[in-house]
């Protein structure tokens, strides 16, 4: 169980779904910043449950409490702890599923991994757990943009089968992906995609989607080759977040269809700087930043528990129909928005550090 | 610069392409194990280049040789180091494009990031930095096939636009895969792969493709949830190495297209033990195996380096015309195939060892 | 502020002395083992202030909280977060003392390092932090004791100039330590210690001490050379305590002026096994555990604050009188106890885990 | 096997006594540094055996290599393979030793660590090891000199029973410390110890001695409390030095005899800033430095291998009379000044850069 990210801005979450508590100690973060729980509260509405009918009933307040490491409202450099409390400690509702092995859910891992698993609710790989990354990933955008200006914007591109288009991503905001419960800003497809849900709620059913994520006015030079490059960094952060299958940076696997010749990045001047007259890289080479706009998607796998009847077998090996009950997402999605974000700034706050760090020793020509 | 890997199997590596020498340090290698350079040879020779007239011309022997860490031919359980000397350490023909970044190559971020880089070959970002991934990577194959009977096999399963199909991913051998020089085990797709990658050579060009891998005879219950899944910690490797743009697991992309009543895998028994009727999740549930065989694929980008004149910016900013010289791969794919193969093996066995700490110390119910 | 601690087993504490609570996550517990509350608090009780009339009159109850990584009394193999809160979040009686840096405290240090500090009670230098190391320490104590049948007993061995005699290292337990409230199991010094800390707390002064340590039953094999050797692990652990000032193992210092012909411990059968005539090592050779006793010495000054008069100057330069107020200890020691058992814990369970993943991956002849 | 040490400037050693070579990778050095092998060699003449007739008779010429990551004299950020070869491979002086466990040796513990060990000359756990400590040292030493000019100066205070005096460790340099054999800068003190040595040579005995070392113009802020602690961190690297029991640190044992009113370093102003008095925290509070100097010691055990006869058994646990031959130093304090200075600059140079990190991000009241 490797609850820790980070080498500089190290993060420690804890808790399953029906346990006390869940959330986050930071280790590393800047001394001297104004925080206090309305920074990170806005990240954790957007990742909880119930904010609307296409999401689990469950509805949870998830009030983020700073418990360490500010006074008067600033960081001290010392360990912050964000704790949310768990309202639903122990609920009867997954009782008839203990001894079924939800299909393509963790229970059976888990199980087999630590020979014990949390009895219900799926534990510590339930989404629950996102909650400390969710809020650590809030500390890491302040820094992120009060600091250095970075923007991070994740939005749904892909519902099933249902594509997003025409989105700018130099420009687009968090605010414009919110105007809609999907978190899809092209509000065609939006409508087409919350019809979809709405129907496979119904139908006790459940979809993948692609989740879209920019980071633009990224410090160049960011990234720790060869084992830690950006890319690398973020495609392991963004596998680390449940449901998901794939990851791909800037062309990604269409560019593995190109030729040298269409997809290098010709550099030129742009603004006043060495830029490229276009992005297939998606804002790195070789591993680092290159000032460009960072782009990638990451793919998510439809959720695993379904109201549908399924046949399998218990833990005995003795043949059931399983039909889930509990309150469960068709779609993840809309709410993985921030979880992606949140890591995407995990990543990048921590290889800021790094890099400051080699640039204050730096040695210069004579 | 982070050429650290792992965390109880770790490994440094060191090197440019044109400085005395390449290789890595292996700290935390089991004790005991025979090991001596033919078991490193092979994997090596089937990374350098040279290997066929497709590849670059550069014709390295690239003979490992172990320095520290065995005697009379087994491991000591002490660092070993394994080195490939650089034959060519200062070439002239590079001279030329010392001003002018090459286009979507890592020569401008390295500037950056380090306000100096290697005079020429790319330094730390060439090929050649793979030599001691790979050198590691054979070591922890060998500790993975001879303590668990893990194999793992990778390919090319695309190029530009031509994909390989008809592979049965459960019973195919290293061996299959080396029949052609593509690495390809569709040998109809093979030819034609073959035949592109010439014309490309010839027009100056380079182009993509995709490298997917197997491995099978996974243990059960490796993965450190949550940021260290076994998914995530994969992600991360494919990711390190150089071109890659994107990863995915299992279903992947397509996956986010489906619905939970088709992309679940059911429970059933298979050869006596709890096992899936189908493998969408590609062998990992929650970032734990579940005992079904692991498959991924990497998308790599076209090479950037091609003869084919380029209309950019030198370092100063001046519009230049680049035809790079020099000897480079019109295609990577091949060549990648041990690599990915290595840092499969270098996640899996670090990942195997943690699970056995576990193990160890578990409690039983009493 | 690096508040991470060990590879396998992984802690986070957090916490100042004024904040709304303090503890520690531990990543990495062994899933199965039953604990609960009653398993830390003993531990927790030792190191609390408040004691005897010796310590300070603060008086906190300091009871722990498990709040996530167990279900029905076992560890889930999870992440546990343990929890103490503060009762007494912001006092007054420390107002006085802002601008004015202890002598020989961290304010001032503390201060350097972040551009800002904790108003109040030392913050994160408090030793309120320590209580995270403990409650995690009781949870490593629990797994030594429990799978390994080690025994890990600390006690004060030295008062200002007041040495313990006459203590069996091989048969001494917790309880006798116990016994008086100095926590040294040399009654008639004890006596004296008393004596002494009684006088200074009247006279408003402080005085050091040394905690002595003997870890029994350790399994050979553990320590992992070279930087972290068992004996360096237990170094960097016991400076790591507020207040340390020096470590030694074995013959230490006093090791120093001996010959080799005096110090060597000859090799002997012993118990049916191979172990040693003397024991100068303490237990550990070329970083590795023989199988003897480990034992070691921790040497603490004397506490910053005291109540007598101290001619030094504020932030500002100026000149002043310092008196200080507040609830101190006159002697630490007697509560370092539990502290440095805590920090042994936590070394070896770390190092037994990793030797156990060497042991299960290990090749034997053939 | 952990052969790494930093954070940010790490290093992974390797190689044993009679392997091909021994040395270290470096990962995380800043780039642009004008490095070559005679920044390093200096030291690795200072810790080489066969300088004097006091220590042993092997001589090595120990020439380092710089194999990676520098270019045209400059470092390139990327890792640095320095790397000595071992001239004498496998010699045969060693092998009627085989079977004998070295009493106080690392022979025994690695054997039941590893299950093997190298046939000769101590493998790893010989002081062979220790030159790429030094090689790195010797790197992170410069950094410190040339960037903030820090000066680390170690010398031999004690051998057996003798005590070097009248040092002030404000002003003495290397040349002083290297002005006699002893590496003890009071000639008297020196002269008395190199009767003591040379006639212990003549017995085949061996003597043990204290290495002291200071550190001036640390830049204040360095540390990373709780478990790095600056004091915590050089207590761990100079107890992973081979031969050590015991560390202290300003006051040290002493200081756990004192009272607070003695102890406690008063605040002045010195050179216009924030000083104190006296030092009896060695320059360090709370875990970060203070700005004063720091000062430390070091206990070295008397070596283990010695000529004269030991009563021990084999490891068939049959008695045996064990006369050691080979070439074995009686005091090994002058060959470890060199690598306690190491040790403390690859301390102090990874902390260094971490409190870099957290200045450039700080937050500024506003």
């Amino acid at each position: 169980m490797s609850s820790n990210f980070g080498t500089l801005f190290r993060i420690s979450t804890f808790g399953e779904s029906h346990c006390k508590g869940v959330g986050v100690v930071i280790d590393g973060c800047p001394p001297g910043m104004r925080l206090n729980e309305q920074d990170i509260q806005p990240q954790l509405d957007r990742r909880r449950p119930g904010q609307s009918s296409l999401t689990t009933d469950r509805s949870e307040a998830d009030l983020v409490n700073i418990i360490s490491g500010t006074e008067n409202g600033r960081t001290l450099g010392t360990p912050i702890l964000l704790q949310v409390a768990n309202r639903d400690q122990r609920p009867a509702d997954y009782g008839s599923m203990q001894d079924i092995p939800r299909p393509s859910h963790a229970d059976f891992t888990y199980q087999l991994k630590y020979g014990i698993r949390a009895s219900s609710g799926g534990g510590r790989s339930s989404a629950r757990e996102t909650i400390g990354t969710v809020a650590a990933g809030a500390v890491a955008m302040k820094i992120l943009r009060e600091k250095f200006g970075v923007e991070i914007v994740a939005w749904v591109s892909s519902v099933g089968d249902i594509d997003a288009a025409g989105i700018d991503q130099e420009t687009l905001t968090s605010k414009e992906v919110d105007t809609n419960e999907i978190r899809c800003p092209d509000d065609k497809a939006a409508q087409q995609m919350r019809q979809l849900v709405a129907a496979l709620k119904d139908e006790g059913d459940s979809v993948g989607g692609i989740v879209s994520c920019v980071i633009r006015n990224v410090p160049t030079g960011i990234g720790e080759p060869t084992y830690e490059k950006l890319e690398a960094k973020l495609a392991q952060a963004m596998l680390a977040i449940p449901a998901t299958k794939g990851f791909e940076i800037g062309s990604g696997f269409a560019g593995a269809r190109q030729r040298g010749s269409q997809h290098n990045d010709l550099f030129t001047i742009k603004n006043g700087r060495i830029g490229t007259l276009t992005n297939n890289s998606g804002g790195v080479q070789g591993g680092i930043s290159n000032g460009e706009t960072i782009y990638f998607r990451v793919a998510f796998k439809p959720p695993a528990t379904i109201s549908l009847p399924q046949e399998t077998i218990d833990f005995s090996g003795k043949p059931v129909t399983l039909t889930a009950k509990g309150r469960h997402d068709p779609c993840v999605v809309p709410r993985a928005v921030p979880i992606v974000e949140s890591m995407a700034a995990l990543v990048l706050v921590d290889m800021v550090l790094r890099q400051e760090a080699r640039k204050a020793v730096q040695f210069k020509e004579d």
